[in-house]
Order: structure tokens, then sequence, then C-alpha cells
């Protein structure tokens, strides 16, 4: 999916809203573990509920990793039955990689090569500890994204990157300075945590016309209204994900249900801020 | 693998070698593609012809991970093959993970936990950016260890590892020395590149117990000699990895033998050096 694709599918749906699919064996309603893979059946009864509510989905490769060979076929499964929605859902594989240039390109290609043996997601998100030839080799694929961490959602986030480097400015921000041109606004995009949504204004002025996905909102608390506000640019720019308020909304048979209902009420606070933005 | 027992296999193994299991069905040796899994069969004889001179071996999880389904069940056929080894090499899982806590979990999951669904590892990697929630889960689980990423072996280590902060240390050193304290010497230890071994000093000042594990030696320019000279503690302290330089030695039927031969000549310096050093 390339970015004016993104957008369209942002105008249409009046959404930019994300799921965040880190869907856990042990969490999901106990009706489903009737069915031959029960994460897979979740997931798609998920999708199936949502997928005119959301642009993207967003599967934590963790969930599928500890799983075991079993979890990697699901996770197989959910991105081949994501294939008739493609055309307006971003598959976002959020696996946190970066390792040096010769291993990165295979997680590159793991990640963005055909099945069988690749994933075929749109987008990865990469750690950038490792600098440059790290995350370049996920940047070589044509309407492939990478989403490079920059500010986190989690407490951890103070460690390193909020530490101020000699000349002012903090880790995050040179981050973004300097990554920026390894890509463009159309290959590259950054996590910033809803729960630094104060930190928007300054991430805007490094990086206005980027996409930025923000995990956070709900759960780890990360206000919607505040990032809205913070983060949209004339295009939109955002990516805001929901994971565990969505996707365990309901914890019995109307789970789906449940989980539409949450999503709607995010879509419809983005719908009204899009409009306000002059997106839609 | 605590401590203690590696500690006791580098003296007895007179090595403090890792082999890095970097195993690409496109450059193992062609006569393997006759086996019903050639990488798995390629990691066994390589396994086979050096294990009495390795105290680790380390899979690059990209490796794995680009051969879909499939490749992770190699991965856990090869820790598997690797359990009559267990009590004089360790496992390490070169995976680079890191996440939000509650998500690290689930890769701790992953790589500690007991089969068929975990991977039994004894160490994993592990990258500092996010900070400490996303660390800690990785060491909760006895005998099992967290090993950081600082600095790394690639050109892009300088791009964000080097950049000096505010007081004055850089980046790595303040990833050194803050998280030293979320775990010990027993359960904790350092990626530090050979291409920067001149560093080795300036490390050994703020983690003089710590275990480092040295990748870059060999196809990447890293110095052995000087890594040894710079790098080496009373009790080792060291796991150097070679990966391409052992497991691609030769390409053709006797690439078992000539992988032997490389590891051995590795071995015999490190001989020398723990010599020298009184650790043996």
């Amino acid at each position: 999916m390339n970015r004016k694709q993104l957008i369209e599918s942002i105008q249409r749906k009046r959404s930019c809203l994300c799921i965040g699919l880190d869907s856990d064996p042990a969490k999901i309603p106990p009706h489903l573990h009737g069915f031959p893979d029960p994460v897979f059946e979740f997931n798609k009864q998920i999708i199936e509920a949502t997928h005119d509510l959301a642009v993207a989905y967003k599967p934590n490769l963790a969930f599928y990793e500890s799983n075991g060979t079993k979890g990697w076929e699901t996770l197989h499964k959910t991105v081949g039955f994501l294939k008739k929605y493609r055309d307006s859902v971003m598959l976002i594989a959020d696996a946190k990689r970066g390792d040096i240039g010769n291993t990165s390109r295979k997680y590159a290609a793991a990640f963005f090569g055909l099945p069988p043996d690749g994933l075929d997601f749109d987008a990865v998100t990469v750690a950038p500890y490792m600098g440059r030839d790290s995350v370049e080799p996920f940047l070589s694929f044509e309407n492939k994204w990478v989403i490079l961490l920059a500010l986190t959602s989690n407490a951890g986030a103070g460690d390193f990157q909020l530490l101020e480097t000699a000349n002012g400015k903090m880790i995050f921000e040179k981050v973004l300075e300097t990554s920026k041109t390894w890509g463009t606004p159309d290959n590259l995009m950054y996590v910033i945590g809803a729960t630094k949504a104060a930190m928007l204004t300054r991430v805007r002025t490094i990086v206005p016309d980027a996409f930025l996905l923000i995990p956070g909102i709900g759960a780890q608390g990360g206000d919607l209204d505040e990032v809205l506000h913070h983060g949209m640019n004339r295009e939109c720019g955002l990516l805001i994900n929901s994971s565990r308020g969505i996707i365990y909304a309901g914890s019995d048979e109307d789970f789906a249900v449940e989980a539409r209902r949450q999503a709607l009420m995010l879509q419809q606070k983005m719908e009204k801020s899009l409009a306000e933005n002059g997106v839609i």
C-alpha cells in the first residue's frame, strides 16, 4: 500500500484507526478454543467486524512467536485472510526488528517477501539503535514502509529516548533528524507513543509530513483528543492504534460486536477531527 | 546455563568461542538440498564437528524467520539437537527483541519457555532503546540471560550509539551505566562489536565483571587479538562470535571439516590468551 492509497482509505473510511492484533490464547473468549486455530478464528472475527472502520491492522509478533510454530502459522493465515481487504487496509508487522545490514535484509525478506516464506506485510516496525545500515534494507522494497521507533509509549522510554545529547536535542529528536534522510514520507513513518502526546508538537517541527503510528491510547493511558490535536497534519499523518481496548472489549461470544462498538467510538472521534482539519 | 557452568565450560574447552548459526539455504553446500530439512542438516553437521571447541551457539533469528514456518521448525529442531551438549554450551537466540513490558513478557516466553511453544534458549539478545520495562521481563527467568546491545559491530553504530550526551558520556556508555542496575553479571551480558575493540577499555571501566558477547571478527573486520587483549577479565568475561568465517569456511561436502579447522584456529588463539590471563 502506498501513501496515496493510505490517504484515500483514511478519507473514505473517515478514520485513522489501526487495530492491534495482540491476540493471546489465554485471553480470547473460551468458546473459540473449539476451533482448529482459536487465535486465527479470533482475528478473523475481529477483522470482519471492524474492517470498514480501520485503515490498518497490526499484529504484534511477540504474541505469535510465543505460540511456537503454530503461532507463526496463525500469523500467515491472518495475513492471508486480510488479503481481501488489502486495497483499504495497511498490514503492519509490529516486530521491532533491526540488525546489521546482511541480517536486516533477511528480516526484510521475512516480512516483505511473498508467501510461502515471506509474510507480505506492508510495513514493519524497526528499532533505531543500530543505525542506518540496520534500517535501509527495509526501505528498498517498493510500496513497503519502515515504521521507526522514535518515542515509545512505555515508562522505559525515559531511560534513553529522552536523554539530552551534547547539542541540546533529545535522543528521540536525533533519531528523527538523522533517519529522515534515509527515507521519505512515502516509505518512512515513526512510532510516537500517545502517552507522550505533549511531545507531538516537537515531533511535527522535525517531520511535518511523516505519518506517525501512535500506540498507547486506552490501556496504556494515552489521550486520543490530545493526539489528534497535536499530531494531525493536512493529510492526517496519523495511524492511531488501539489493541487491548478493542480486541478484549468483550470476553464472551459477543466479543466481535463489542470490539466493533469500541472501534466505532474511536472512529467517530477521528472523523470529527479529520473534518475539523480539512482532511475530509 | 548459569555463570559458574559457563566459566567451567570455558576452562574445560580452553575456549570462549561462540559459533553463529546464520544458516542461509542459498549458501549451504548444494548436496544438502537432498535432505528433508537442509538447514537443519547443515546446523547438525556444523555442531557435531565443533561442539568441543565452542562454548556457545548463536542462531540469528532473521535467517530462520525468512524461511517462514519451516524456518521456525528448523530452529526448534536445532535447539532440540543441541540439548545433548547442553551442559557445556550456551544457546543464544540472536533476536534483538524489545517491546513494552506486557509484550516483552511474550517474547521472553517465546525464547525462554519450554517446548513445544517455547524455544528454551539460555540467552537472548535484546535492544535497549525502549528502556527498563522492555528488558526486565527477560531477566525474571532463573539461569537465563539477557545480552543487551551496547556497541554493535556495524557502520550504523556511529549514528546513535556514539552520540555524546549532555554529561559527556556516549549513548552506549549510558546504556551500560543505566542497565547494569537492572540485572547482575549473573544474568546480564552486553554486545560489544569487535570492530570497536578500542572501546573495550572504556566498557571494562563501567562493567568490569560482565560477560561481553563480541560479534564482528572475521567477515566484519574485527581483530581477535585486540579483543582478547582489551576485553578479557579474570574469569574470561568474553564470548567471541564467528558466524560466516566458520560456517561457510568450506562450500562443499567437506564443509564441516573446514568449519572445524577455522574454529580450531580461533580456539588456539583463545587458549593462549586464557592461559596468559590466568583463566586456565
